[in-house]
């Protein structure tokens, strides 16, 4: 019999196996790791558990000829991630459930569970369990990750008042601008950190958890379906309003050389998803604590975009005219 | 323009509202639920938090032509309790991630969402979160289930040592009859509970709560592979081997009068999967405790169907002779 050629060959128990014998030493809290029906988890003293899931399918969130193997498998905890940030919250677990291809090339398999357990050793993160099955069609990432908030930190879409200020970390419309310079091919060099802002997204850990703690922040969202989504769903949960200034957004000007791109540059980084930053509103009255947290988060952009208002209308301005924000990104058109 | 017909016409965050309003009012340990970047969980006081996740795929676990929508809305959440169950914990909570062809009828969709929160009703559990996204494949239904457990109360595939007897729980072999009628087309009257048994399994989160509660198991697994699987996954992890009386295995005897179906009716019980029922050990020490326990959950069939050896053969005993185990169901071949 020949080795092992495709995750079909190796049957679930063998890719099981593989993955196990990655992971490394389980940290106190965690009482039973892969292997078992369930993990088991002492929960953080004196926390509350944040959890939330996403998935990434093939031919929707990445295509396997764009992306690296490792590629897809950080990007599928960070995306996760990016969410745990987004309340405020420190990471601790993850689990993960793949439907994979039965002709998916074990070495391509072994690639995206290391591309995933780099991200989990860089975000301190302990891979907990899972689930293996077979796909008919696309290949199938689906990560549940768990964390930590403490009561009355935590981060969430709902305290946005008028008056309150927009804050959005790093660049946006960099990962959109990236994501087209692969898919064209020519991956100019002027793109590069918009290609890696596309495959290696940072989730924004240390600032939400620095926002929630230091109740530097009265809402935040994470961008991953984009900076319009991000802002409507901001303004929807808080009940309100939102100008934003277009010449203030922190787009990257390389995003501007690219061409057969559609729209406005502007509307393209509203629209562009992938952004794993952060959107976040900072009362007058906690300026001064948000400007404390800037100091200590001192390696990351962080730009004001605009306001917040009252009514529900969700507003573009620049010097000349305003006009609504557009509808953003859709997952299913 | 006409009524949505199709998940796709109505949009990801048009689905999201559907689930919404047909959730009920969140526990208070529930801090927060849908609409937000992750759920925020208060954990039990005292507990240990268990964590599990498992996915449906369209095509390799269900065809949409033999089962209804919320047949799969309500198995997608049976099938990961099961997990619970099988280490004596108490269902909590529930994250959904779907991925859904475009195509989906809405109906269908709304359905198979009844299907799971009629389950979440039965066992308890509060639906806290989750993803919708577009599949260009099959439908894929991931569910994460959290419950919690005391310490020490915990059961795991580890602890069987030799000497132990081995019990089931339920019929073996009666889902995988159902599914083979569903596929037959011929639904005869006398296979109604082994349909049923495929479309609406049935956690046996009691008996797992009572085994770990009274320390009446010595290990536990439950057998979403099928038991041949089940034995093999709890000797290994025990480093023991089992010796299993053909004769004393539980099986319907409506499972006998399937045609077509290949291999001896033994075979066929031991290595179809979709049986959700628990196999334990009970050593002798503990034999008063699992009394208690059996009278407890009097409505549900226990059976023994063997012991615990040392070593790590996996015999089939009948009269005559002594056989290996065979290999089981296999999720890539």
């Amino acid at each position: 019999m020949s080795t092992p050629s495709s995750v079909a060959d190796a049957g679930e128990h063998a890719l099981i196996a593989l993955i196990r014998e990655r992971v490394p030493a389980a940290p106190s809290w965690l009482h039973l790791g892969i292997g078992d029906d369930a993990a088991v988890i002492e929960p953080a003293r004196n926390r509350l558990d944040v959890v939330s899931t996403d998935a990434l399918v093939e031919g929707v969130h990445f295509e396997r000829d764009l992306m690296a193997p490792a590629d897809v498998g950080y990007r599928a905890l960070a995306v996760n991630l990016s969410d745990l940030a987004a309340m405020g919250a420190t990471p601790r677990a993850a689990l993960l459930s793949l439907a994979l291809p039965a002709n998916l090339p074990l070495v391509e398999f072994e690639q995206l569970v290391d591309g995933l357990l780099a991200g989990a050793r860089t975000f301190g993160v302990a891979l907990a369990g899972g689930n293996i099955t077979r796909s008919p069609g696309p290949l199938v990432i689906d990560l549940t990750v768990l964390g930590s908030v403490r009561r009355r930190r935590v981060l969430t879409r709902s305290g946005a008042r008028p008056g309150d200020q927009i804050w959005v970390s790093g660049l946006i419309g960099a990962a959109a601008a990236g994501l087209q310079a692969l898919k064209g091919g020519s991956r100019p060099s002027g793109l590069d950190a918009c290609i890696r802002a596309f495959l290696r997204p940072e989730p924004r850990l240390r600032l939400g958890q620095l926002l929630g703690r230091n109740r530097a922040a009265s809402a935040c969202v994470d961008l991953s379906d984009g900076l319009a989504d991000g802002l409507r769903q901001l303004a929807a949960a808080s009940g309100v309003g939102v100008v934003i200034e277009a010449e203030a957004l922190p787009i990257p000007p390389e995003a501007g050389t690219l061409v057969h791109a559609g729209g406005t540059l502007v509307d393209r980084a509203l629209c562009g998803g992938d952004d794993y930053e952060l959107l976040f509103t900072v009362p007058a009255r906690r300026r001064a604590r948000f400007e404390a947290v800037r100091r200590l988060v001192h390696g990351l952009r962080v730009t004001r975009i605009g306001s917040i208002t009252s009514g529900g209308s969700l507003v573009l301005r620049d010097q000349e005219s305003e006009r609504p924000i557009p509808a953003g990104y859709a997952h299913f058109r």
